[in-house]
Order: structure tokens, then C-alpha cells, then sequence
């Protein structure tokens, strides 16, 4: 069983989490492929890893047999566990503050072919993988001891990646993650000090001012955000105010995936090196005390980010908490633009 | 000129650096060592830095010959510059907060020879550089437009250095970094609880359990943090209350010096690989407004933190800004204070 920690100056929690050191590849930073023997994701293979959570056949409807084309997986090496046990009281200590590891860390196998990038499935196969992303959060949203999911994708050996078959990630915990309760509360003050959503506004901002805007489609826009922490960092935020990624309708759902999809085509194109990680930004299960119980929440705005892994963060940014970013977002958002 | 902006729901600050992107090394990920024809940073090749601002000789006083044994230059790529220039009035946006990108980025040569690494510096070396490092905090101290300064080391590819000649940073900035500010906040609101430093209580505590102490000395204490969010993470405090390292006493200087270099030992002993990022958070040049003028500061406690690079951040932390660490802190305590 993993344990939180809370740190009593940055306010961050950390999951003291011993078993995943067991993961294979751990500590193994010179290595930038792996050549697995026999990969555990692949069709077939599925006896390799622990028992499915949910299969969606080509049509989206649920399977349970070997026609899955996205598969859902605990991992192998969680995070957090105890899907089962109830949430015990927290121990009280003046300064430390500590809560049990329980939580669900899931795997979404995003193809059943030994795939490498997200780019090489068809796009029909990208609706399917955010199609499973909506059933998880749907499905994880009616468990009353879980506070919020986070999904996100570690793709290439620099994005922290352990295993190369396609695949995206999901942790769920009954504490809200620090950065998001942050953005929360910056979203629920600018909404209380101008009457609307902040991420409304930006928007607006962006598709006045154009210069940093990647693409936009229907219902979807990307873009380069004004303080961009790392070179060729692209945000996706639906057009119309929405907080939840969970009442996305289908056709948007596939929009939003082929409008990434797309995104990271861009980069394999601009960059030297396609390695990168995303994750959404989506509201929490719960309803926040000042909020009304009907959603969309005001105030918030779900959203996709995703950054190239380009560069290593140093000393500076571990001691600043602050970013240095060589690349103008303008400029990233011009050269992502005329990529085809 | 760089620039800083600010991500209106993270907070964070992000300095723009185009200029940056020219260092030579940037991006070139796969190549765990350099191999320099020249290194600008050995004793001889001055002419091939920017001039320096301040030279220091064995008996650690100020030189401007080739007698240096630490030297301090401007950063030839440097995050922010233009010492000499006033601060402009920041521009005004509804969303978007900017500032000028005025500083001062300094290298830090910790040795005229071509030496690798911090642990092969003699005992009197690595004191000399954290005399080094007092005189330029005292010295930028008067700079009234610079608010605080962030002492840094990179060692290693792994951990964002550029260079492999022995050398650690300085940035000063005109805004005080966000995770100084979060730091000083949280404990600014200890003090007023519990009308105690925060950092003392974390002492004391850990003193007590004695489960994380890695290696206490006269004056110093060396820890793994209780929420450490890398393995082997190691703070290392004075034991005596001090807000700022700039009032340290020389022999406090020297200790303080080589009980780093004794962790950074300790790694070398204990980890497959020893790249690490060292930091230094001191308090702010500035006095708070609520606090009195004389230090030091009731609230604040200077301290160093170390983290040796074994893992690599992926989504999960982008994302949700906390951390999940594999290895215990008391495991990882065990294993650095049993190296010998």
C-alpha cells in the first residue's frame, strides 16, 4: 500500500509508492528504446497483465472477449491501490500530514497491434482511446471515495515512458492534485472578480490576437498559451464553456482526439524529437462548495495540454518553481501552424 | 531583452528566452557527455568567456589575476540581463501579467582545472565556492531593483547542465520566484500559528525520529524530507534559526560545504548514477512587509536541497503537480547514512 505525504512548505503531496520500483525499467535512463521480447499489451498477450477493467469493440459498445480494440488494464505497478478497502481516517501529526495510497491507477491500451505513436492509429482509433477516456471518468466519477482522475500520456523514453505500445495512463485519488485545486481556485477567483470563466476569456483573447492559435476546428481550438512552460507547449480547450470532459457528446469527442492527434502530427514534423506527454485538466468529481450542483461549473473550463519534451528542467525551475522557455510561444504557435 | 510572463491559472512565472536557444548543446538529448575542445571555463581560456565580475583566490580574497580558484562570470546565454537598465513599468493587460526580463545570470567556476565534479574538490575548494556564492548574494543584495536570487548547481547531462567543467549558477530576478513565494507564505502563516519557524519545528521533529537523518554536524543537519518527491532527495539545514545564507559565518560557510559534498559522496556510493541538481532557498533580498526589519527573519530558514536525477517527471506530475517517489525517505536515510 502506497502512502500521501503531504510537504508542509510547497503544499504538494507525494505518493510514497516502494512497489512500482519494481518496474523493469526503473533507473535504466541511457536506454531510449526497448526492444520488450514479448510485449504485454499486444493482443493475444492478455494474460500477461492483470485482468481488464473495461474493452470497447470498434463500434464503442463494451466487449469482453479478444475483438477489443482499446483495453483498459489495472497497472501492473500502481501508484494507488485498494480499489476495495474504505478510505481509513487520516493519522494526525502537528506538521506531516498523511492519507492512505487508495486510489485506481489504470492503463488504457490505445491498440491492439504493436504500435508505437499515437500519430500511426487511424482516427477512428483516437475517437475510440477518448471515447474510453469519457467511460472511465463516468464510470470512476460514481465511486464516492475518489476525488478526481488524471489522465495523461507519457509517449517516448524522455516523456517517462516505460513500455512503447501505445498506451495512456490514468490516476484516480480521493485528494484533488495540487496543481488542479490551484487552477481551481484561480478560476473560481477571476470568475468571482469579472463574472465569467477565466479560460472563457482566454480564448477570446487568442482568436482575437490569432498569433498564437495552432489550428482550430467546429468545436475545438489549439493553441500556444502566453506563458508557455516549455517550447512548443499546445493547449486544447473546447470553444464552448464546458467544465467536465465527462459530458463531452460524441462527435466532439472525436473532434477533440483527431484535433491532438493532429497537434502531435505537427510536431513530428517541427521537432527533432517527437517524445512527448499530455494530459487533461478536467473538473473534479465532486462539486465545490461555492458552486452550483448543475454543470458545467462556471468557472471552469476542461482542457487538454501537451508538451514536447525538448528540454530537461534544472536546479532553476526545481528552485523557482518557475519556467525559462527559449522558444516565443508566437513563434512555436507560426511554425506549428505552417506544419502540413 | 527576455521576458516574463505569467500563466494567469497557474501563477507560475515563465521567463521567455529566445537568446537561450543558441546555446550550443540545446536539445541534443541523446549524448549523456560532452566532450569540449576548448573548455571556455579552464584556467587560461578566460578570454573565451564574457569579462568577470568577481574572482576569488585561495585565502579568499578578491583577485583579478590568473591566481582565480573560483571565478564568476556572466552566463553567455543568459535567462535574463541588462543589469544596467531601470525596470520599466510593467504594461498593463486583463489577463496577461509581463514583465521585463532584467537580472542577472551568473556561472559560478568552481575550479580553474578541468575537473568533472563537485566531490573531487578539495575540502578548502568547496568552501571557497560557497564563499563565493555568500559574496555574491551580499553583493547583489544592493541591487534595489533585484528581489531575490536563486543559487543553483546543475552536474550531469541528466540534470540540464550544458557544460561538464565543474560550475554551478546564480539567477537574480526583480520578482521573487513562485515557489520561494509559496515557501515563505506557508511559513509566514506557521509562524503566526504557532509563533515557531516552521523549519525549526521540521527539525526538531526529525532530530527526534532520527529515521531520515542522513548526518548531523555541529551546525548543520542533513535530511531526507518526510514528502520527499524524488529517491535520495536530501535538505540540509542550519541548526541555529538564520533566514539568509548571506549571514553566515566563515566557518559555518566551510561546514555547510563540505556536508554537501559528504551527501554528494554519499550518492556516488549509493545511486547507478550520480547527476543531481543542488538548489538554495534563502530568504528574499527585501524584508516582508510584515515582518520586522532585523534578521534574521522569525518566519525563515535557509536551507539547501539536493536531488539526485534517477527518475524522469512524466504526465502524472505535469499534470497534477505533486510527485510519486519509489523509494521511501526513511529506506532512501538508511541507505545514504550506512555510506561511507
Amino acid at each position: 500500500m502506497s502512502e500521501f505525504r503531504r510537504d508542509p512548505l510547497s503544499e504538494h503531496w507525494v505518493i510514497i509508492a516502494p512497489n512500482r520500483a519494481h518496474r523493469p525499467e526503473q533507473f535504466d535512463l541511457e536506454s531510449s528504446r526497448q526492444v520488450p521480447r514479448r510485449c504485454p499489451f499486444c493482443r493475444g498477450h492478455e494474460g500477461d497483465t492483470p485482468g481488464e477493467v473495461a474493452s470497447f469493440a470498434r463500434d464503442r459498445t463494451a466487449c469482453r472477449d479478444s475483438q477489443w480494440q482499446v483495453r483498459v488494464i489495472p497497472n501492473k505497478y500502481p501508484a494507488v491501490a485498494g480499489q476495495d478497502q474504505d478510505l481509513p481516517a487520516p493519522p494526525t501529526h502537528p506538521l506531516y500530514e498523511q492519507r492512505a495510497g487508495i486510489g485506481v491507477h489504470e492503463v488504457i491500451i490505445e491498440s491492439p497491434d504493436h504500435v508505437l505513436g499515437f500519430t500511426a492509429l487511424e482516427d477512428d482509433q483516437v475517437a475510440l482511446v477518448f471515447h474510453a477516456y469519457r467511460e472511465r471518468l463516468r464510470c470512476l466519477a460514481n465511486d464516492g471515495r475518489l476525488a478526481y482522475a488524471q489522465v495523461f500520456k507519457n509517449s517516448g523514453a524522455a516523456a517517462g515512458a516505460s513500455l512503447e505500445h501505445v498506451h495512456s495512463q490514468l490516476i484516480a485519488t480521493a485528494v484533488v492534485p495540487t496543481q488542479v485545486q490551484r487552477e481551481l481556485a484561480a478560476a473560481q477567483d477571476y470568475h468571482h472578480r469579472h463574472g465569467r470563466c477565466v479560460f472563457c476569456a482566454i480564448l477570446e483573447e487568442e482568436l482575437r490576437a490569432g498569433t498564437r492559435v495552432v489550428r482550430e476546428t467546429e468545436q475545438f481550438v489549439a493553441f500556444c498559451p502566453y506563458a508557455s512552460q516549455f517550447p512548443y507547449e499546445v493547449w486544447v480547450l473546447p470553444r464552448a464553456h464546458a467544465s467536465h470532459l465527462e459530458d463531452t457528446a460524441d462527435a466532439a469527442i472525436r473532434e477533440v482526439a483527431q484535433l491532438v492527434k493532429d497537434c502531435i502530427c505537427r510536431f513530428e514534423v517541427a521537432l527533432p524529437r517527437p517524445d512527448f506527454n499530455y494530459l487533461i485538466h478536467t473538473g473534479p468529481f465532486g462539486r465545490p462548495t461555492a458552486a452550483p450542483p448543475q454543470r458545467p461549473w462556471p468557472h471552469f473550463h476542461w482542457h487538454l495540454e501537451i508538451f514536447p519534451r525538448l528540454v530537461k528542467t534544472a536546479g532553476f525551475e526545481w528552485g523557482a518553481g518557475d519556467y525559462i522557455n527559449t522558444v516565443l510561444p508566437e513563434q512555436a504557435a507560426t511554425t506549428l501552424r505552417n506544419c502540413h
